[in-house]
């Protein structure tokens, strides 16, 4: 039963290296090549995926009481796909019938088969790109990245440091306590990993597979059933993980019902069902604070580990390389039209600017640099898509035409020629009159916010963080003693940050393997992908311990 | 500020190792001799409790509003020591003060630290013996040892799991990743501990210090300050821990205040606003399962580490040595009185008898064995109260009185001629007709359960730590087929389950660096010492980065 183990050991290993080292690595490569991936992959997965659409979508032996589903590709189509929809009841009596088995494999068994999943994931990588794409609005590439081998990178990670942290103490040891002159007390002992109970993944709208492989592998790998509920806008990429780790459970001979789709429709969601179950010991959640907080109050049985609403900052105090940084900067607010939760939102800028290498630029000359940056990325109509990809949401679309009236719009949000769109809104606001921006307003929005100066800026970016969440917080300046002061402030706030990015890194990044997504050390989330913290409560170890001379009463024992 | 590392950094790899191994390891010997402990110890001690007696305890510059203290030993007398007292609002104020200074200093000055107040409790282990004699109304030796060094133990461990943990992943790293022919991106990364906030830990009558030291330790070592909150009949224990602790912080140059003692009077706890103000982040709490519900509901704002009401079983099934598990059991059931969280309180015995070494023993013969071991260790008063001790809390001794009427008796429950006693009351029920046993009963009584047979008494056992929780479980049996199928239930369960148990190892014992105190797994409690979800969460990770051109343009930065 561990063919599946050996064959991915040296995989494990070396991610378990890189856990502990925090230099760059990933198994699974992140350019879109046939080289790479096949010559084939790129026109199989296109075939694959027309033929998916207008379809049921096969799930074999899934619990099913009516078919739903309603996706709309953001960029235009309707997919057309119908998935098995089951009650909450129904699910979590299925999840309970598999944990059983599930409990009861080895470590080895389901790290294994847990590498295996990520292993088919990858090789599906340009489906689950194009899946991706049309659930979230991204773009073809940031779809086929952060839809395929960066969130398997994740789910890889969470294997890795939960396989460590369950082989971390003896299995079994000989307790042998010395006695003086008389003989030693000697027992041995044996522990058992132990699973919590059937564990829920919630997953979001704008990274459905990122978002959710980090705690569907945590949970599968500790010995817990997972049930799977995808945002109703964006069920495909988790299908198809679901369909292809029922796939590789069933041919390990276990139960496939050990990993479950839970689909609904919008306005009849059964989330609140499934959360608040007794049988739900574990929920990893991503979405708005104001459902973070249902489930605190309402699925206390539950260990919650979450992802929520928070108020990226950037504070700009100075640069040696303008251009570079407005570019930087700019990039980052368009990039996936700010629907990514390590998108910034606030900008403070010194109401007396900034020293810059083009000499001192005031507060509406580095305003404009950000406009003038912003317009470069997007005077190319379809090289702008290839960036801002579209709007996940309609109701994103509406809050930011919403926004115009939160402050002074320097830049108005524009549709591109392609499907549900918006570039980046950009509103000036003063710190001292304004608290429009201390708000999550998720999407293409952006606050340039003027402080009286560059502490100013520093001070309220991080007791934003600490008050109402961050998971990001950049800064840009050249004199090294505020910067110090800088790290020590955001490091209080429980918030990354990221100084003088420019170039090709980007304060939205986070590579597993390196970053800690999320600290979990303020209000945007509890959960930290990821850390011992995010793996450790997933599993118990229970202990049988018998004398020594016991055993060797009953020699076939035991 | 790393001298005290330096000079315990031997006993923290040690520890290390030993918690990896899981064998028998402990640096502070359990034997209350002179010839370890020095041969003026024992008189010192005795000393020092005689002159700590009727007087007010000194805590330089501990917070103080007025004194409180009426602790008087389940022994006799009445202690007549006042300690400092104040507010919530005023000890979460001092300990927000200290908080900054001690999230500053590095994890290895906080682990130095951390270590040198363990080796100066442990040489202070006869005065700590003496004090929770007289506070939990233990035996002289029992409380030298779970007072002392057991407690100890418990606190080294929390530190060495705890370092290990923050120092788990590199705490800077060099991100470099290839881009084809273009130049690497390349970032370096740095990670800090950033503390939870304030840690609180309520401690219990019976055990303030081995079951507190675990929780107080392991939040220190990770930057919490921690305010420590006795129960009002068991604070010299912990007040002398408090004043070591802070006798080496100031020599440290931090604040004493990074550990605060909050002293209340029954009836005027403070527990409860402590638990529930903002600024707490980080619970550790030992007590009944209704004040856990009250915290659960309350107290949210905190991760909460519990260990709770339980009902801990034995299952007879039968024996290769009837005489041994008698007197094994009776020892376990008479041992401070019952008032350990390990100690038995149901005993299953089929209705048909067991099988042992003196043959077919009817229902009604093991329990005359049981009886009569238990008689045995009491023949000799002075011998009995040695393993008895007194009763801590005349609460416990009122619920015995009562419990006479929950089933038949067998044998009557009486006081030993020293201080408040009370030796085992057994009560004989059926399982068919009886709940009475199914609610923890804390304090010396224990139930016989008439079963139908030995698979009737484990899957009741099994089922009742499953609803009711449960830190042990024992069985005792003959037939490896059965004691397998116990293995699995019990675990299943989420309790640890001893077998076999004769001699002088009890299912009572619990010993740190191998055996998990409490699972998590069921509902006596939700914190297991010490594993590492036990540690993890008490701190978080912040990083900063900056990409490593940028570093090079200034040499004398950062």
């Amino acid at each position: 039963m561990s063919a599946l183990f050996d064959r991915h050991r040296p995989m494990l290993v070396s991610a378990q290296t890189a856990l502990s080292d925090r230099g760059f690595w990933t198994p699974f490569p992140e350019i879109p090549s046939g080289k790479i991936y096949g010559e084939t992959a790129k026109a199989d997965a296109e075939a694959a995926f027309a033929a998916l659409q207008g379809k049921p979508f096969d799930l074999p032996g899934h619990p099913e009481t009516t078919r739903l589903g309603a996706e709309v590709s953001p960029w235009g189509p309707a997919l057309g796909i119908t998935y098995p929809a089951a009650s909450a009841e129904a699910l979590i009596a299925a999840s309970a019938a598999a944990a059983g088995a599930w409990a009861a494999s080895s470590v080895e068994t389901r790290t294994g088969i847990c590498l295996e999943i990520l292993t088919r994931l990858n090789a599906q990588s340009f489906l689950l790109g194009h899946a991706t794409m049309h659930t979230t609005g991204q773009a073809f590439a940031m779809a086929f990245q952060a839809g395929g081998p960066h969130a398997q990178d994740r789910g890889l990670e969470a294997v890795a440091l939960a396989h460590a942290e369950m082989t971390r103490f003896a299995p079994r040891a000989d307790w042998i306590k010395p006695q003086g002159k008389a003989a030693a007390l000697e027992i041995e002992k044996h522990w058992t990993i132990v699973p919590r109970g059937i564990s829920l993944a919630i997953g979001c709208n704008t990274f459905p597979t990122w978002n959710s492989y980090s705690g569907i592998f945590a949970s599968l790998v500790t010995g817990n059933p997972v049930i799977v509920k995808p945002h109703p806008a964006a069920i495909l990429p988790l299908a198809l993980t679901v369909k292809i780790a029922r796939e590789v459970l069933v041919e390990a001979g276990l139960p496939a019902d050990v990993i479950l789709l839970a689909v609904d429709q919008p306005g009849a969601e059964i989330t609140k069902d499934l959360a608040s179950d007794a049988a739900v010991a574990l929920i990893d959640y991503t979405g708005s604070a104001q459902f973070g907080d249902w489930l605190r109050a309402h699925a206390g049985q539950a260990h919650l580990f979450t992802e929520e609403t928070g108020v990226n900052t950037v504070t700009l105090a100075g640069t040696r390389d303008f251009k570079g940084m407005c570019a930087n900067l700019a990039f980052s607010l368009t990039l996936y039209s700010g629907q990514m939760c390590t998108a910034p939102q606030n900008i403070y800028i010194p109401a007396q600017g900034i020293e810059t290498d083009e000499g001192h630029k005031s507060f509406d000359e580095v305003a404009a640099g950000l406009k003038e940056a912003i317009g470069a990325l997007l005077t190319d109509p379809a090289q702008g898509a290839a960036v801002a990809g579209t709007i996940a949401n309609p109701a994103t679309l509406a809050r930011a035409a919403a926004a115009r009236d939160l402050g002074t719009v320097l830049r108005e949000s524009t549709a591109l020629p392609f499907g549900r769109s918006a570039t980046p809104l950009l509103l000036v606001v003063d710190a001292a009159s304004s608290t429009a921006h201390e708000d999550e307003v998720f999407g293409p929005v952006a606050f340039l916010i003027r402080v009286a100066d560059a502490d100013e800026g520093i001070a309220r970016a991080a007791d934003l963080a600490r008050r109402k969440g961050a998971i990001t917080a950049a800064i840009y300046d050249t004199k090294e003693e505020r910067i110090s002061r800088a790290i020590a402030r955001f490091a209080q706030a429980g918030v990354n940050l990221s100084i003088n990015l420019t170039g090709n890194i980007f304060v939205n990044q986070s590579a597993a393997f390196s970053d800690f997504h999320v600290t979990g050390a303020n209000p945007a989330g509890s959960a930290s992908l990821t850390d011992t913290a995010f793996v450790a409560p997933r599993f118990t170890r229970v202990m049988w311990r018998r004398p020594i001379s016991d055993r060797g009463q009953s020699p076939g024992g035991c």
